[in-house]
């Protein structure tokens, strides 16, 4: 079942890895059938290198797994918040890369510094608050999500595929898994060329002009990057 | 046509990501066969792994496709406006290397901070000013270049074979597409080593005769490095 | 004697190379045989790739050679120092890592700043006090050690299985040569992590609740990470 | 000729590659047999997978050649004022390393901040002062080593095996031209820690005793290091 979905989430679980984004077994993708109303996800705990298409798990959207021998992701409880909330994206990645999980762990929004930020973030890729105590003592996987999506109030989810957890680590997602692989990837670029560009200068910024030019350059009805 | 020509520039395209300095389909190369006023780039948004000679496009310097099926780099109108401006350039490359766009999105020029640097760049590598609302909200891709033709009023493009876009990123550019391939990797290079130069010493910086010395040592008529 | 420990010890001694935490010969791993009451450590200044299981030195925990042609490595009387101290440890590894080294270097603790931290370490990796002279002209490999145990009064070593020891380098360890050698990899992750987590803001830090949480969601009888 | 000598002369070229101190045609290395009373030395802007034995250039200590038809790495002079003022080197290597060159361009010298230094440099490894501009205008390639000399006074280049020349970069030295490679390796590895270890506290340093402890460890009539 889902054979399709489970080797495109594969694939993106891989893509992490062959990118330098994962240590061990940290960090997870996962993808969405909306239509079924079924996500497939990562087990938890297994190394990459042995990950085969048949080991995704599938999952309804309260978390009943509905296929598959293994334990799913642990963080399976915000992929699904976010599914949710979220109703355009069709994927959601998480990782701890290094330079995004250090901006996380500092607890600060990576500002729009330039172009290459702006080809795929719309604004700042935002920090949530920290979580309660009750938060983290409750359900606190869920209430990881919780605290992204109350993030993500009047901000489109579309524009900026991506997010800092506070104390913790980068979530990002897009319309397939490989796409939310592809936006984590580069928002760990990004982030990195953020730290040395806040340290060269703490006052650097671009225009709104220049983001609007360059994400609607990749992105929307009037897009002209690539090939059509 | 210009088969030799197609066939050196996707060579410096591929030096790019063999050295490290493009992430996914960012960044591209350009050369200029002067005599017949034609220009050949890359593709846009095409994977680095799948570039033939036959995907390179053909212009002329209006930016008119010449030969090839596909859409050329987005960035055209730029390389196109440095072929103008700078008449003993035969070649444009455009990265968005993590450490000389960190560079450019501060805003800061790269000091002449040693012979490393003074063996490629005679002075600072400068960067521009930022773009106006209008000039971005117009013919972007032109303005761009023309910010960077306006920063070099006053310096020899071919002693200073580099610059920094304000909040976007490097451009770099030689005799041949190989030679500025080669400069988009020392400039990276460069901008590595002047990060932690000026953490550890805001003051850092060389005398012109050392600059002198080893500009000249590389370049000129009395040149002394290397083969003849 | 000890085939199957040798082999285990040879493993992590590899593995810290594989990570990339080990320049030439720099770093050793040890594992220790409870029952028996005998260590098996990496020979000293030997090089990586021609290590074997039988070049391994086994020792009495007395530091005197029970087996082995080579002399065992200069570390020696750390690890011992470590195996009588913490007595629910069973492996010890000891590297030169970059990051991990800098804040040893630094003489800071690092401070617990994000879930990767906390899924490895229950509090911040403490960093010893540097050692008098007397401690350094006398036993120092030994006296490293002391000044390690003196430095854990009051912490679990299983729930913070790694240090930094002033002005030297890390230490970790762990239940299995492979189960230390990976702490030894985290904590080089962390400390990098760490190290742009406090240029970016220097008051960074996470609640003590989130600490727990992650802490105890990979350790205890409560541990729901991993396949069961 | 000295056919012993280019082999480990190549091999050391090939080393400072391997472990990733050099861009392109930078750095170089160079070995003395001075009963002779000849060198032999990387010829200049050679690339490196082209180099083999018979490539490398033979001079006498005033740099005349003696054998090879190629021209000798620009940096000769230099070379040979070394072994001319430090009669018990054999071997010397220049490079660009990253790290090592950032503190040779800020002009300090990397201070003794741990035991991975100490292992190999008993003090910290000195900056020179800068060149004046006649000595930069004159004999420049000669004058370097003459500051490098100048900065050694009272130091003894076999305790402290490498130099920063001020806005320029590192060179390192030993008995054999391995020697000199791995130290100018180990070099790169203790600047990289200890621009993190300054940026996290600047007051860093470790005792004299630390240092002696760890310097006689590996060298003179009383190492423990090693396999004797």
């Amino acid at each position: 079942m889902l054979e399709e979905l489970k080797a495109r989430t594969l694939e993106a679980n891989l893509e992490l890895v062959n990118r330098g984004l994962v240590l061990y077994t940290f960090g997870n993708a996962s993808g969405i059938d909306r239509e079924q109303g079924l996500a497939v996800i990562k087990p938890s705990g297994v190394d990459y290198d042995q990950l085969r298409p048949e080991h995704m798990v599938v999952t309804d959207l309260e978390g009943r797994i509905v296929e598959g021998d293994l334990r799913p992701s642990s963080d399976l409880k915000t992929h699904l918040a976010l599914y949710k909330a979220f109703p355009g994206i069709g994927a959601v990645v998480h990782t701890h890369s290094e330079n995004a999980t250090a901006w996380a762990q500092s607890g600060r929004d990576i500002p729009a510094l330039g172009t290459t930020h702006a080809d795929y973030f719309h604004g700042p890729v935002p920090c949530t608050r920290e979580l309660t105590d009750d938060e983290i003592n409750g359900d606190y996987v869920l209430n990881t999500g919780v605290a992204i999506i109350e993030r993500f109030e009047g901000i489109d989810p579309l524009a900026i595929p991506g997010v800092l957890v506070a104390g913790h680590a980068p979530f990002a997602w897009g319309r397939t898994p490989m796409d939310a692989a592809h936006n984590a990837v580069v928002l760990e670029a990004v982030a990195k060329m953020a730290f040395m560009t806040v340290m060269l200068n703490p006052n650097s910024g671009v225009s709104n002009a220049l983001l609007d030019r360059h994400y609607f350059r990749k992105h929307g009805a009037s897009a002209t990057y690539g090939q059509k």
